[in-house]
Protein backbone atom coordinates (compact mmCIF):
# COMPACT_ATOMS: atom_id res chain seq x y z
CA UNK A 1 0.00 0.00 0.00
CA UNK A 2 2.92 2.57 0.85
CA UNK A 3 4.86 1.74 -2.42
CA UNK A 4 3.17 3.92 -4.77
CA UNK A 5 4.34 6.97 -2.49
CA UNK A 6 7.63 5.86 -2.12
CA UNK A 7 7.86 5.34 -6.07
CA UNK A 8 6.69 8.71 -6.96
CA UNK A 9 9.32 10.51 -4.68
CA UNK A 10 12.53 8.49 -6.28
CA UNK A 11 14.37 10.66 -8.73
CA UNK A 12 12.88 10.47 -12.22
CA UNK A 13 15.68 9.18 -14.47
CA UNK A 14 16.07 11.60 -17.55
CA UNK A 15 18.27 10.93 -20.42
CA UNK A 16 19.88 14.05 -21.86
CA UNK A 17 22.99 13.72 -24.65
CA UNK A 18 26.77 14.98 -23.57
CA UNK A 19 28.05 14.76 -20.11
CA UNK A 20 26.30 15.31 -16.27
CA UNK A 21 27.12 19.66 -16.30
CA UNK A 22 26.06 20.11 -19.68
CA UNK A 23 23.32 22.64 -20.32
CA UNK A 24 20.28 20.27 -20.78
CA UNK A 25 21.27 18.83 -17.35
CA UNK A 26 20.36 22.80 -16.15
CA UNK A 27 16.84 22.29 -18.40
CA UNK A 28 16.36 19.18 -16.94
CA UNK A 29 16.67 21.01 -13.20
CA UNK A 30 14.60 24.12 -14.94
CA UNK A 31 11.90 21.75 -15.57
CA UNK A 32 11.61 19.10 -13.17
CA UNK A 33 12.89 20.29 -9.83
CA UNK A 34 16.69 20.47 -8.27
CA UNK A 35 17.79 16.85 -8.58
CA UNK A 36 16.54 14.25 -11.35
CA UNK A 37 18.52 11.16 -12.14
CA UNK A 38 20.42 12.33 -15.37
CA UNK A 39 21.91 9.63 -17.66
CA UNK A 40 23.83 10.77 -19.72
CA UNK A 41 24.11 9.75 -23.47
CA UNK A 42 27.18 10.18 -26.52
CA UNK A 43 23.95 10.98 -29.49
CA UNK A 44 20.72 12.20 -29.39
CA UNK A 45 19.51 9.11 -31.33
CA UNK A 46 20.31 7.09 -27.71
CA UNK A 47 18.51 9.67 -26.17
CA UNK A 48 15.34 8.81 -28.06
CA UNK A 49 16.22 5.42 -27.96
CA UNK A 50 16.87 5.46 -24.48
CA UNK A 51 13.50 7.05 -23.96
CA UNK A 52 11.20 4.50 -26.45
CA UNK A 53 12.64 1.85 -24.58
CA UNK A 54 11.55 2.75 -21.38
CA UNK A 55 15.12 2.92 -19.29
CA UNK A 56 14.28 6.68 -18.54
CA UNK A 57 11.29 8.31 -18.04
CA UNK A 58 11.68 11.73 -19.80
CA UNK A 59 14.28 13.01 -21.99
CA UNK A 60 15.36 16.56 -22.66
CA UNK A 61 16.67 17.47 -25.82
CA UNK A 62 17.71 21.91 -26.72
CA UNK A 63 15.45 22.13 -30.24
CA UNK A 64 16.68 25.83 -30.71
CA UNK A 65 19.58 28.56 -29.99
CA UNK A 66 18.53 31.99 -30.47
CA UNK A 67 22.29 32.37 -32.10
CA UNK A 68 22.81 29.23 -33.86
CA UNK A 69 18.90 28.29 -35.13
CA UNK A 70 16.99 24.75 -34.87
CA UNK A 71 18.88 21.48 -34.11
CA UNK A 72 17.91 20.08 -36.96
CA UNK A 73 18.34 16.61 -36.28
CA UNK A 74 16.07 16.74 -33.18
CA UNK A 75 13.40 17.85 -35.30
CA UNK A 76 13.68 14.81 -37.37
CA UNK A 77 13.99 12.54 -34.36
CA UNK A 78 10.91 13.91 -32.98
CA UNK A 79 8.93 12.72 -35.65
CA UNK A 80 10.50 9.44 -36.45
CA UNK A 81 10.35 8.23 -32.62
CA UNK A 82 6.96 10.15 -31.85
CA UNK A 83 8.23 10.84 -28.34
CA UNK A 84 5.09 13.22 -26.86
CA UNK A 85 6.39 17.08 -26.05
CA UNK A 86 5.12 17.65 -22.55
CA UNK A 87 7.24 20.58 -21.23
CA UNK A 88 9.30 23.46 -22.95
CA UNK A 89 12.29 25.71 -21.20
CA UNK A 90 14.75 28.33 -21.76
CA UNK A 91 18.15 28.21 -20.30
CA UNK A 92 20.40 31.56 -21.26
CA UNK A 93 23.97 30.20 -22.07
CA UNK A 94 26.92 31.23 -20.00
CA UNK A 95 30.60 30.01 -20.90
CA UNK A 96 33.09 29.86 -18.49
CA UNK A 97 36.85 29.09 -18.79
CA UNK A 98 37.30 26.08 -16.31
CA UNK A 99 40.71 24.47 -15.31
CA UNK A 100 41.59 22.15 -12.71
CA UNK A 101 42.12 23.10 -9.62
CA UNK A 102 46.15 24.11 -9.43
CA UNK A 103 46.00 25.33 -12.39
CA UNK A 104 45.67 29.14 -12.87
CA UNK A 105 45.25 31.50 -16.21
CA UNK A 106 48.62 32.17 -16.84
CA UNK A 107 49.52 28.65 -16.82
CA UNK A 108 47.07 28.06 -20.02
CA UNK A 109 47.98 26.89 -23.17
CA UNK A 110 45.08 24.88 -24.19
CA UNK A 111 41.13 25.35 -24.62
CA UNK A 112 39.08 22.79 -25.44
CA UNK A 113 34.93 22.68 -25.85
CA UNK A 114 32.70 22.17 -27.97
CA UNK A 115 32.49 24.07 -31.53
CA UNK A 116 29.81 25.71 -30.90
CA UNK A 117 31.05 27.11 -27.37
CA UNK A 118 34.62 28.06 -28.39
CA UNK A 119 32.84 30.13 -31.36
CA UNK A 120 30.51 31.50 -29.13
CA UNK A 121 33.64 33.04 -26.82
CA UNK A 122 35.47 34.62 -29.83
CA UNK A 123 36.37 37.97 -28.40
CA UNK A 124 37.95 36.63 -25.14
CA UNK A 125 39.51 33.97 -26.81
CA UNK A 126 41.03 36.69 -29.58
CA UNK A 127 42.48 38.31 -26.16
CA UNK A 128 44.59 35.78 -25.67
CA UNK A 129 45.75 34.53 -29.00
CA UNK A 130 48.76 32.13 -27.52
CA UNK A 131 46.17 29.62 -26.55
CA UNK A 132 45.75 26.74 -28.85
CA UNK A 133 41.97 25.83 -29.62
CA UNK A 134 40.93 21.95 -29.36
CA UNK A 135 38.01 20.44 -30.46
CA UNK A 136 36.07 18.32 -27.92
CA UNK A 137 32.67 16.09 -28.97
CA UNK A 138 31.14 18.42 -25.60
CA UNK A 139 31.66 21.11 -23.17
CA UNK A 140 30.98 19.28 -20.27
CA UNK A 141 32.70 16.50 -21.43
CA UNK A 142 36.01 18.29 -22.21
CA UNK A 143 35.98 19.26 -18.09
CA UNK A 144 35.83 15.94 -16.97
CA UNK A 145 38.39 14.94 -19.46
CA UNK A 146 41.02 17.65 -18.08
CA UNK A 147 40.24 17.18 -14.81
CA UNK A 148 40.36 12.99 -15.25
CA UNK A 149 43.68 13.05 -17.14
CA UNK A 150 45.07 16.08 -14.61
CA UNK A 151 46.46 18.31 -17.69
CA UNK A 152 48.58 20.81 -16.16
CA UNK A 153 48.87 23.73 -19.06
CA UNK A 154 44.67 23.16 -20.29
CA UNK A 155 41.30 24.98 -19.83
CA UNK A 156 37.52 24.10 -20.86
CA UNK A 157 34.79 26.08 -21.60
CA UNK A 158 31.71 24.76 -20.19
CA UNK A 159 28.67 25.55 -17.66
CA UNK A 160 29.13 26.60 -14.01
CA UNK A 161 27.46 23.25 -13.13
CA UNK A 162 30.39 21.23 -14.97
CA UNK A 163 32.95 23.17 -12.86
CA UNK A 164 31.01 22.14 -9.87
CA UNK A 165 30.01 18.49 -11.17
CA UNK A 166 33.59 17.33 -11.69
CA UNK A 167 35.65 19.37 -9.22
CA UNK A 168 37.04 22.18 -11.43
CA UNK A 169 37.76 25.85 -10.65
CA UNK A 170 36.24 28.76 -12.56
CA UNK A 171 38.98 31.09 -13.81
CA UNK A 172 36.66 33.59 -15.75
CA UNK A 173 32.82 34.02 -15.51
CA UNK A 174 30.65 34.46 -18.35
CA UNK A 175 33.14 34.53 -21.36
CA UNK A 176 30.66 34.62 -23.75
CA UNK A 177 30.53 37.26 -26.64
CA UNK A 178 26.84 37.73 -26.97
CA UNK A 179 24.56 37.18 -24.19
CA UNK A 180 21.46 37.19 -26.06
CA UNK A 181 21.96 33.60 -26.33
CA UNK A 182 19.50 31.06 -24.97
CA UNK A 183 18.87 27.50 -25.80
CA UNK A 184 15.33 25.91 -26.05
CA UNK A 185 14.83 22.35 -24.79
CA UNK A 186 11.92 20.20 -24.63
CA UNK A 187 10.88 17.78 -22.07
CA UNK A 188 9.79 14.73 -23.48
CA UNK A 189 8.00 11.52 -21.63
CA UNK A 190 5.75 10.77 -18.88
CA UNK A 191 6.74 13.74 -16.18
CA UNK A 192 4.62 16.84 -16.04
CA UNK A 193 6.70 19.97 -16.11
CA UNK A 194 6.68 21.97 -12.63
CA UNK A 195 4.99 25.34 -14.25
CA UNK A 196 2.21 23.01 -15.46
CA UNK A 197 0.08 26.06 -16.08
CA UNK A 198 -1.89 27.84 -18.79
CA UNK A 199 -0.77 29.30 -21.48
CA UNK A 200 0.12 26.64 -23.52
CA UNK A 201 1.82 25.73 -26.84
CA UNK A 202 1.25 23.37 -29.51
CA UNK A 203 3.90 21.69 -31.65
CA UNK A 204 2.39 20.13 -34.79
CA UNK A 205 3.81 19.05 -38.60
CA UNK A 206 2.61 18.73 -41.83
CA UNK A 207 3.59 18.00 -45.50
CA UNK A 208 1.45 20.31 -47.94
CA UNK A 209 0.71 19.02 -51.97
CA UNK A 210 3.50 20.25 -54.15
CA UNK A 211 0.99 23.34 -55.42
CA UNK A 212 1.22 27.00 -55.92
CA UNK A 213 -0.47 28.62 -52.48
CA UNK A 214 0.00 25.07 -50.65
CA UNK A 215 1.77 26.43 -47.77
CA UNK A 216 -0.18 29.34 -47.24
CA UNK A 217 -3.36 27.60 -47.55
CA UNK A 218 -2.70 25.67 -44.28
CA UNK A 219 -1.16 28.71 -42.36
CA UNK A 220 -4.49 30.15 -43.23
CA UNK A 221 -6.08 27.43 -40.45
CA UNK A 222 -4.44 28.78 -37.68
CA UNK A 223 -4.40 32.80 -39.22
CA UNK A 224 -8.08 32.92 -39.54
CA UNK A 225 -8.50 32.03 -36.57
CA UNK A 226 -6.29 34.15 -34.74
CA UNK A 227 -4.14 31.96 -33.52
CA UNK A 228 -0.31 32.93 -32.74
CA UNK A 229 2.54 30.85 -34.64
CA UNK A 230 5.52 31.20 -32.50
CA UNK A 231 8.12 29.33 -35.28
CA UNK A 232 8.07 27.78 -38.07
CA UNK A 233 10.84 25.13 -39.68
CA UNK A 234 11.33 23.21 -42.77
CA UNK A 235 13.08 20.04 -43.27
CA UNK A 236 13.18 17.70 -46.55
CA UNK A 237 10.63 15.16 -47.16
CA UNK A 238 12.89 12.32 -47.51
CA UNK A 239 12.28 10.24 -51.16
CA UNK A 240 10.02 13.28 -52.38
CA UNK A 241 13.31 16.25 -53.47
CA UNK A 242 11.99 19.38 -53.09
CA UNK A 243 9.12 19.12 -51.06
CA UNK A 244 9.29 20.15 -47.22
CA UNK A 245 7.99 18.73 -44.32
CA UNK A 246 6.99 21.91 -41.46
CA UNK A 247 6.86 21.80 -37.88
CA UNK A 248 5.26 24.77 -36.35
CA UNK A 249 4.61 25.84 -33.02
CA UNK A 250 1.58 28.25 -32.18
CA UNK A 251 -0.01 29.14 -28.49
CA UNK A 252 -3.33 27.58 -27.82
CA UNK A 253 -4.81 24.03 -25.86
CA UNK A 254 -5.64 21.51 -27.72
CA UNK A 255 -8.98 21.48 -25.57
CA UNK A 256 -9.84 24.79 -27.12
CA UNK A 257 -12.39 24.46 -30.02
CA UNK A 258 -10.78 27.48 -32.22
CA UNK A 259 -7.96 24.97 -31.70
CA UNK A 260 -9.78 22.05 -32.85
CA UNK A 261 -11.41 23.69 -35.64
CA UNK A 262 -7.79 24.75 -36.45
CA UNK A 263 -6.60 21.28 -36.82
CA UNK A 264 -9.25 20.19 -38.46
CA UNK A 265 -8.72 22.70 -41.48
CA UNK A 266 -5.22 22.21 -41.26
CA UNK A 267 -5.79 18.53 -42.03
CA UNK A 268 -8.14 18.97 -44.61
CA UNK A 269 -5.36 21.35 -46.61
CA UNK A 270 -2.27 19.42 -45.64
CA UNK A 271 -0.71 16.26 -47.32
CA UNK A 272 -0.11 15.20 -43.61
CA UNK A 273 -0.53 16.09 -40.30
CA UNK A 274 1.18 15.06 -36.92
CA UNK A 275 0.84 16.97 -33.51
CA UNK A 276 3.96 16.57 -31.21
CA UNK A 277 2.41 17.51 -28.06
CA UNK A 278 0.53 20.61 -26.21
CA UNK A 279 2.88 21.73 -23.11
CA UNK A 280 2.93 24.94 -20.72
CA UNK A 281 4.72 27.89 -22.15
CA UNK A 282 7.93 28.77 -20.93
CA UNK B 1 42.56 46.42 -79.59
CA UNK B 2 42.38 41.92 -79.22
CA UNK B 3 42.87 42.13 -75.44
CA UNK B 4 39.01 41.97 -74.94
CA UNK B 5 38.33 38.65 -76.63
CA UNK B 6 41.87 37.06 -74.92
CA UNK B 7 40.51 37.52 -71.67
CA UNK B 8 36.93 36.78 -72.45
CA UNK B 9 38.53 33.94 -73.51
CA UNK B 10 40.48 32.74 -69.73
CA UNK B 11 39.00 29.93 -68.08
CA UNK B 12 37.14 31.85 -65.12
CA UNK B 13 38.36 31.57 -61.80
CA UNK B 14 36.05 30.21 -59.44
CA UNK B 15 36.23 29.86 -55.50
CA UNK B 16 34.76 26.48 -53.60
CA UNK B 17 34.93 24.70 -50.42
CA UNK B 18 36.60 21.63 -50.48
CA UNK B 19 39.55 20.58 -52.27
CA UNK B 20 39.19 19.98 -56.39
CA UNK B 21 36.99 16.97 -56.89
CA UNK B 22 34.40 18.40 -54.39
CA UNK B 23 30.87 17.94 -55.73
CA UNK B 24 30.84 21.72 -55.62
CA UNK B 25 33.07 21.32 -58.83
CA UNK B 26 30.95 19.40 -60.78
CA UNK B 27 28.04 21.78 -59.73
CA UNK B 28 30.62 24.84 -61.36
CA UNK B 29 31.48 22.79 -64.27
CA UNK B 30 27.18 22.14 -65.30
CA UNK B 31 27.11 26.14 -64.42
CA UNK B 32 29.55 27.09 -66.32
CA UNK B 33 31.06 24.58 -68.47
CA UNK B 34 33.80 22.17 -68.89
CA UNK B 35 36.63 23.50 -67.63
CA UNK B 36 36.59 26.98 -65.28
CA UNK B 37 39.61 27.53 -62.91
CA UNK B 38 38.60 25.69 -59.03
CA UNK B 39 39.64 27.86 -56.20
CA UNK B 40 39.99 25.49 -53.30
CA UNK B 41 38.87 27.29 -50.14
CA UNK B 42 39.18 25.40 -46.41
CA UNK B 43 35.31 27.31 -44.93
CA UNK B 44 32.50 28.68 -46.54
CA UNK B 45 33.36 31.96 -45.16
CA UNK B 46 36.80 31.95 -47.16
CA UNK B 47 34.59 31.11 -50.35
CA UNK B 48 32.51 34.47 -49.73
CA UNK B 49 35.27 36.59 -48.87
CA UNK B 50 37.35 35.29 -51.91
CA UNK B 51 34.07 36.34 -54.18
CA UNK B 52 33.64 39.88 -52.38
CA UNK B 53 38.09 40.99 -52.60
CA UNK B 54 37.84 40.44 -56.23
CA UNK B 55 40.37 37.19 -56.26
CA UNK B 56 37.81 35.13 -58.07
CA UNK B 57 34.89 35.81 -60.16
CA UNK B 58 32.44 33.53 -58.93
CA UNK B 59 31.77 31.37 -56.20
CA UNK B 60 29.82 28.01 -56.06
CA UNK B 61 28.36 27.22 -52.55
CA UNK B 62 25.97 24.14 -51.51
CA UNK B 63 22.43 25.72 -50.59
CA UNK B 64 20.34 22.83 -49.57
CA UNK B 65 20.30 18.62 -50.08
CA UNK B 66 17.54 16.73 -50.29
CA UNK B 67 18.62 14.24 -47.46
CA UNK B 68 20.05 16.50 -44.69
CA UNK B 69 18.18 20.07 -45.46
CA UNK B 70 19.73 23.26 -45.37
CA UNK B 71 23.27 24.74 -45.52
CA UNK B 72 22.29 26.97 -42.71
CA UNK B 73 25.35 28.99 -42.23
CA UNK B 74 25.20 29.47 -46.43
CA UNK B 75 21.92 31.59 -45.50
CA UNK B 76 23.68 33.69 -42.82
CA UNK B 77 27.02 34.67 -45.20
CA UNK B 78 24.44 35.40 -47.91
CA UNK B 79 22.86 38.35 -45.97
CA UNK B 80 25.95 39.23 -44.52
CA UNK B 81 27.64 39.32 -47.91
CA UNK B 82 25.19 40.26 -50.00
CA UNK B 83 27.01 38.54 -53.08
CA UNK B 84 24.33 38.35 -55.45
CA UNK B 85 22.83 35.03 -56.74
CA UNK B 86 23.26 34.87 -60.66
CA UNK B 87 22.57 30.81 -61.07
CA UNK B 88 21.00 27.22 -59.71
CA UNK B 89 22.33 23.83 -60.30
CA UNK B 90 20.98 20.59 -58.30
CA UNK B 91 23.76 17.46 -58.73
CA UNK B 92 23.17 13.93 -57.81
CA UNK B 93 25.19 12.80 -55.11
CA UNK B 94 26.69 9.74 -56.32
CA UNK B 95 29.34 7.92 -54.15
CA UNK B 96 32.05 6.00 -54.79
CA UNK B 97 34.71 3.69 -52.69
CA UNK B 98 37.64 5.07 -54.19
CA UNK B 99 41.73 3.29 -53.26
CA UNK B 100 45.15 4.52 -54.10
CA UNK B 101 46.18 2.54 -57.39
CA UNK B 102 47.82 -1.24 -56.18
CA UNK B 103 45.40 -1.23 -53.33
CA UNK B 104 42.30 -3.76 -53.86
CA UNK B 105 38.86 -4.47 -51.96
CA UNK B 106 40.52 -7.23 -49.90
CA UNK B 107 43.37 -4.81 -48.39
CA UNK B 108 41.35 -2.04 -47.19
CA UNK B 109 40.87 -1.83 -43.48
CA UNK B 110 39.99 2.14 -42.96
CA UNK B 111 37.39 3.96 -44.90
CA UNK B 112 37.68 7.87 -44.76
CA UNK B 113 35.37 10.63 -45.80
CA UNK B 114 33.54 13.62 -44.38
CA UNK B 115 30.71 12.69 -41.82
CA UNK B 116 27.68 13.48 -44.04
CA UNK B 117 29.36 10.80 -46.86
CA UNK B 118 29.76 8.48 -44.29
CA UNK B 119 26.33 8.53 -43.15
CA UNK B 120 24.96 8.38 -46.63
CA UNK B 121 26.55 4.77 -47.22
CA UNK B 122 25.73 3.51 -44.29
CA UNK B 123 24.39 0.31 -45.61
CA UNK B 124 27.48 -0.27 -47.96
CA UNK B 125 29.87 0.22 -44.74
CA UNK B 126 27.44 -2.58 -42.55
CA UNK B 127 28.54 -4.88 -45.19
CA UNK B 128 31.80 -4.49 -44.50
CA UNK B 129 31.98 -4.26 -40.81
CA UNK B 130 35.79 -4.78 -39.72
CA UNK B 131 36.88 -1.80 -41.80
CA UNK B 132 37.04 0.96 -39.33
CA UNK B 133 35.44 4.52 -40.39
CA UNK B 134 37.58 7.79 -40.39
CA UNK B 135 36.04 11.36 -40.26
CA UNK B 136 37.49 13.49 -42.54
CA UNK B 137 36.86 16.96 -42.95
CA UNK B 138 36.17 16.82 -46.59
CA UNK B 139 34.94 13.98 -49.26
CA UNK B 140 37.63 14.86 -52.05
CA UNK B 141 40.55 15.66 -49.63
CA UNK B 142 39.99 12.09 -48.20
CA UNK B 143 40.97 11.21 -51.82
CA UNK B 144 43.81 13.76 -52.02
CA UNK B 145 45.13 12.65 -48.54
CA UNK B 146 45.12 8.46 -48.89
CA UNK B 147 46.63 9.26 -52.29
CA UNK B 148 49.25 11.73 -51.07
CA UNK B 149 50.13 9.61 -48.06
CA UNK B 150 50.38 6.46 -49.82
CA UNK B 151 47.74 4.30 -47.34
CA UNK B 152 48.01 0.75 -48.56
CA UNK B 153 45.07 -0.15 -46.30
CA UNK B 154 42.81 3.14 -46.92
CA UNK B 155 40.16 3.93 -49.20
CA UNK B 156 38.02 7.54 -49.32
CA UNK B 157 34.19 8.03 -49.81
CA UNK B 158 34.14 10.89 -52.70
CA UNK B 159 33.03 11.62 -56.44
CA UNK B 160 34.12 9.91 -59.46
CA UNK B 161 35.57 13.74 -60.17
CA UNK B 162 37.89 13.28 -56.92
CA UNK B 163 39.28 9.70 -57.97
CA UNK B 164 40.40 10.70 -61.43
CA UNK B 165 41.92 14.14 -60.36
CA UNK B 166 44.07 12.46 -57.71
CA UNK B 167 44.87 9.58 -59.98
CA UNK B 168 42.85 6.60 -57.73
CA UNK B 169 40.59 4.09 -58.42
CA UNK B 170 37.22 3.13 -57.70
CA UNK B 171 36.98 0.45 -55.94
CA UNK B 172 32.76 0.63 -56.00
CA UNK B 173 30.78 2.52 -57.75
CA UNK B 174 27.52 4.44 -56.83
CA UNK B 175 27.50 3.24 -52.75
CA UNK B 176 25.20 5.70 -51.35
CA UNK B 177 22.27 4.35 -49.84
CA UNK B 178 19.13 6.47 -51.43
CA UNK B 179 19.35 7.68 -54.84
CA UNK B 180 17.02 10.57 -54.27
CA UNK B 181 20.24 12.61 -52.89
CA UNK B 182 20.38 15.85 -54.48
CA UNK B 183 22.12 18.64 -53.57
CA UNK B 184 20.98 22.03 -55.03
CA UNK B 185 23.92 24.42 -55.34
CA UNK B 186 24.23 28.39 -55.76
CA UNK B 187 26.04 30.74 -58.40
CA UNK B 188 27.34 33.92 -56.82
CA UNK B 189 28.71 36.44 -58.22
CA UNK B 190 29.15 38.28 -62.24
CA UNK B 191 29.36 35.33 -64.64
CA UNK B 192 26.68 34.00 -66.33
CA UNK B 193 25.37 30.29 -66.24
CA UNK B 194 24.80 28.11 -69.08
CA UNK B 195 21.31 27.77 -68.80
CA UNK B 196 20.65 31.44 -68.86
CA UNK B 197 16.67 31.17 -70.09
CA UNK B 198 13.37 31.34 -68.05
CA UNK B 199 12.17 30.68 -66.30
CA UNK B 200 13.33 32.63 -63.69
CA UNK B 201 13.20 31.99 -60.07
CA UNK B 202 14.01 34.85 -56.90
CA UNK B 203 15.12 34.31 -53.78
CA UNK B 204 14.87 37.41 -51.00
CA UNK B 205 15.00 37.07 -47.17
CA UNK B 206 12.93 39.09 -45.05
CA UNK B 207 12.02 39.79 -41.01
CA UNK B 208 8.44 39.95 -39.45
CA UNK B 209 7.06 42.34 -37.07
CA UNK B 210 6.77 39.70 -33.63
CA UNK B 211 2.67 40.39 -34.09
CA UNK B 212 0.14 37.54 -34.62
CA UNK B 213 -0.28 36.38 -38.51
CA UNK B 214 2.88 38.27 -39.65
CA UNK B 215 4.33 35.59 -41.97
CA UNK B 216 0.82 34.81 -43.24
CA UNK B 217 0.11 38.32 -43.98
CA UNK B 218 3.63 38.84 -45.78
CA UNK B 219 3.38 35.52 -47.42
CA UNK B 220 -0.23 36.81 -48.90
CA UNK B 221 1.86 39.23 -50.72
CA UNK B 222 3.18 36.03 -53.16
CA UNK B 223 0.07 34.03 -52.48
CA UNK B 224 -2.63 36.20 -53.68
CA UNK B 225 -1.05 36.95 -57.09
CA UNK B 226 -0.43 33.14 -57.55
CA UNK B 227 3.44 33.81 -57.45
CA UNK B 228 4.70 30.00 -56.64
CA UNK B 229 6.81 29.69 -53.33
CA UNK B 230 9.37 26.72 -53.83
CA UNK B 231 11.01 27.33 -50.55
CA UNK B 232 10.77 28.85 -47.03
CA UNK B 233 13.71 28.58 -44.36
CA UNK B 234 13.68 30.62 -41.18
CA UNK B 235 16.81 31.68 -39.67
CA UNK B 236 17.09 33.43 -35.90
CA UNK B 237 17.74 37.30 -36.15
CA UNK B 238 20.33 38.09 -33.96
CA UNK B 239 19.58 40.12 -31.20
CA UNK B 240 16.29 39.92 -31.31
CA UNK B 241 15.54 35.91 -29.13
CA UNK B 242 12.77 34.20 -30.72
CA UNK B 243 12.57 36.00 -33.48
CA UNK B 244 13.26 35.14 -36.98
CA UNK B 245 14.43 35.94 -40.82
CA UNK B 246 12.61 34.06 -43.45
CA UNK B 247 14.37 33.30 -46.80
CA UNK B 248 12.39 32.49 -49.41
CA UNK B 249 12.83 31.37 -53.17
CA UNK B 250 10.06 31.82 -55.71
CA UNK B 251 9.45 32.13 -59.19
CA UNK B 252 8.91 34.79 -61.51
CA UNK B 253 11.35 37.62 -63.11
CA UNK B 254 12.12 41.24 -61.50
CA UNK B 255 11.10 42.27 -65.31
CA UNK B 256 7.40 41.11 -64.13
CA UNK B 257 4.67 44.13 -62.77
CA UNK B 258 3.41 41.06 -60.93
CA UNK B 259 6.33 40.07 -58.84
CA UNK B 260 7.08 44.41 -59.25
CA UNK B 261 3.87 44.73 -56.94
CA UNK B 262 4.32 41.79 -54.48
CA UNK B 263 7.72 42.92 -53.76
CA UNK B 264 6.50 46.47 -53.01
CA UNK B 265 3.48 44.63 -50.90
CA UNK B 266 5.67 42.59 -49.28
CA UNK B 267 8.08 45.72 -48.58
CA UNK B 268 4.87 46.88 -46.56
CA UNK B 269 4.13 43.76 -44.58
CA UNK B 270 7.47 42.92 -43.75
CA UNK B 271 9.99 44.68 -41.33
CA UNK B 272 12.90 44.54 -43.39
CA UNK B 273 12.95 42.20 -47.29
CA UNK B 274 16.19 41.93 -49.54
CA UNK B 275 16.17 40.64 -52.81
CA UNK B 276 19.33 38.43 -52.74
CA UNK B 277 18.88 37.26 -56.37
CA UNK B 278 17.10 36.23 -59.22
CA UNK B 279 18.39 33.81 -61.75
CA UNK B 280 17.68 30.82 -64.12
CA UNK B 281 15.80 27.96 -62.47
CA UNK B 282 17.84 24.85 -62.48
Amino acid sequence: MSKEPNKKRNRPAVAIQGEKGAFSELAARQLLGADPEIRPCERFADVFEALKAGSVEAAVIPIENTLHGSVHENYDHLLRYGMPIVGETNVRIVHNLIAPVGVSLTKVKRVFSHPVALNQCLDFLAANPKWERVLFYDTAGSVKMIVAEGLKDAAAIASSAAAENYGARILRRSIEDDRQNFTRFFLLGKLEPQNGKTPKKISAVFSTRNSPGALFRSLSALALRDISLAKIESRPLRGKPWEYLFYVDFLGDLGDVNVQNALGHLRETADTLTVLGCYPKA
